[in-house]
């Protein structure tokens, strides 16, 4: 672990997601001298900085004298967890888009790639107190919308976000949570089977190091991420103030496509999405082909297209290779075994093979990772 | 009644509504020309006619053998009805936007006065099958709307358009149903007491004779007229190949505005209603306000300021200005009440309150007409 990668991880655990001033100041003099910086609480005289913000730069030295980030990598570690940071191969470039408000760091849980996972991703989200209809509507359509590959972005909340989460699972197809508090705490508690099985099947992810509590600013901070991570996000149920409405606005900020399902004019957990559609000009979906219709017109380019490899073989980076050579000639193998054969370590593996999906190398089957039809001739 | 009423009333049986070269060959020679063209079929040398349309005339002239104008004015008048024809103080000069598909005359039953009724009104439309959550928001926002005193418009038919007739009523507004058929058939018979009702409150309109029976195409023919008559069109629910989404697309055509009610995207009676809000930009409609907020919106000049005379008393035609003398100067009047005391037929009177109310002279008060408050000063 390098100790950037160690700073960074510090940064995760001392301040809130996303501070402007601490990524100006990260942007200027990179993580480990910001640390320097907030434990002096001298800043280099040419940042300009607000009386308020100096304060900030109070709390995170506070934080930065009982923090211990040592022990916060070993707690994601034992929890199969890993540690992706801006320029790893798994750190998704849509992120640079939240400009200063970028991540700067983020924990993941789960066998997904998240870079890869998001290159074809929509997110759903919606109220916690949803209708049986929105509950429905959220469950199908990411199934369906999972069973094509896509995947479906929340943030693991009850109500919308579990049924979506859920509906993508049951599909067997690719989804990701964003939490507002560590990837190790199942929160809300009444989710933590789901969580347990994304953590095995799919992916957990979060910009706070492990044991940070949620709090209602981190889950409306926590919004711009779902948003940034996809390339548009689908309200299904929303009150008049829900913070689902929150996600859209980011999406539209960071020029995702919106979109909304209906409901009953009668609905109180429609009033939201009926706002986005009249007032918004969000789109309207009643289909799962529409939403794909939807995030599907805009950037195809961002997505390779299935099964043809964009890189010759041996222009591959060498770990890589090794990974992809490990694949067998034919039927497939699981990520464990991947890594035994290629002798590098399971998260290694696991950012490679999103790597070499995403490349065109190579492709999901139920049994493992196998070779994608043109991979299989010699190239 | 002059022959070119009875000319008009003629067409109106002999003749499918609206027709083109029935209404290209009326405005080159006048109604009763018309018909002398028709029974000689020797239409006028600098008239362009396709070999299909030489059929029509065909047709015409066969059902012109058989018609009896005299019978059919008589059974409207037996009914309480009249016959309004363009040029008339109650005829719609809104319905001059069909061009070449102008109705020839409109037979109308009931107290309301169409011109008048017409200036703020809203149709409410929708599929027949409609469902338990479709009838209720049709009634409702029907009842809203006519409470605010606009014109709630619809065709009559089971379903949607019944529950918005019924709305309106229950809410002791007004509402105009136009139908397929002759004004003497109660169509479709489980209506027959909606339909009685409307007669002894509101107003029935055709523009067919007595006695026409509907035809499919007839009721799409009819959708027009319910477009042209209203500011706009607000599609409760349709299927996907409901006649409601013919009456938007006239609406459309005709530079109206067009609305629609979402509902559950499960439901197959709001098929018609999301396509119209995903691919026709129509308006979301969730509240009876933002109904009244899109029609306002637009020619808000068309409806003259409440209570606000637009012409000095003593430049009013002489009938009309007997009537407005009826009016007594504390508390109001009924219509039979002021037929007696300006001596002219309960009908003109009917007419002529409809303009005096437009002009802002007069309003209606749950006892009957009585003078406006600015009215009441002499002028």
């Amino acid at each position: 672990m390098t100790s950037e990668r160690i700073a960074r991880a510090t940064l995760t655990a001392i301040a809130e997601p996303g501070d402007a001033l601490l990524n100006r100041i990260i942007d200027h003099l990179g993580p480990e001298e910001t640390l320097t910086i907030i434990r002096t609480s001298r800043l280099p005289s040419n940042l300009p900085v607000t009386p308020k913000e100096l304060q900030r730069l109070d709390h995170w030295r506070i934080r930065l004298a009982t923090s211990d980030p040592d022990q916060d990598l070993a707690i994601c570690n034992r929890l199969g967890g890993r540690l992706v940071c801006p320029g790893d191969p798994e750190w998704p470039t849509t992120l640079d888009d939240l400009a200063d408000h970028r991540p700067y760091a983020l924990w993941l849980r789960g066998p997904g790639d998240l870079r890869y996972g998001c290159l074809r991703s929509v997110a759903i989200v919606g109220s916690r107190a949803a209708s049986p209809y929105g509950l429905r509507m959220a469950s199908d359509l990411a199934a369906n919308v999972a069973d094509q590959g896509w995947t479906v972005i929340s943030g693991g909340a009850l109500g919308i976000d579990a049924a979506a989460h859920r509906g993508a699972l049951a599909a067997d197809g690719p989804t990701i949570a964003i939490f507002a508090n560590g990837v190790d705490i199942p929160y809300p508690a009444s989710n933590e089977r789901l969580f347990a099985e994304m953590a095995q099947r799919s992916l957990l992810v979060s910009e706070s190091a492990p044991g940070t509590a949620p709090n209602r600013l981190r889950f409306l901070i926590r919004n711009r991420v779902i948003a940034a991570l996809s390339r548009g996000s689908l309200i299904v149920e929303a009150e008049a103030r829900s913070g689902a409405l929150n996600t859209a606005a980011w999406a539209r900020k960071l020029s995702r496509v919106v979109m909304a399902v209906p409901g009953p004019i009668t609905s109180q957990t429609s009033v939201g999405s009926h706002k986005l559609l009249r007032e918004e000009g969000s789109i309207l979906i009643t289909r799962p082909e529409e939403i794909i219709e939807a995030v599907g017109r805009i950037g195809t380019d961002l997505a390779p297209p299935p099964y043809t490899p964009v890189l010759p073989r041996d222009r591959l980076e060498e770990v890589t290779r090794s990974v992809l050579e490990a694949i067998p000639a034919r039927g497939s193998a699981g990520p464990a075994q991947l890594a035994a054969k290629a002798g590098v370590g399971l998260n290694t593996v696991n950012a490679k093979l999103g790597l070499l999906a995403a490349a065109g190398f190579i492709e999901r089957s139920p049994s493992g990772w196998r070779l994608a039809r043109q991979a299989r001739a010699p190239q």
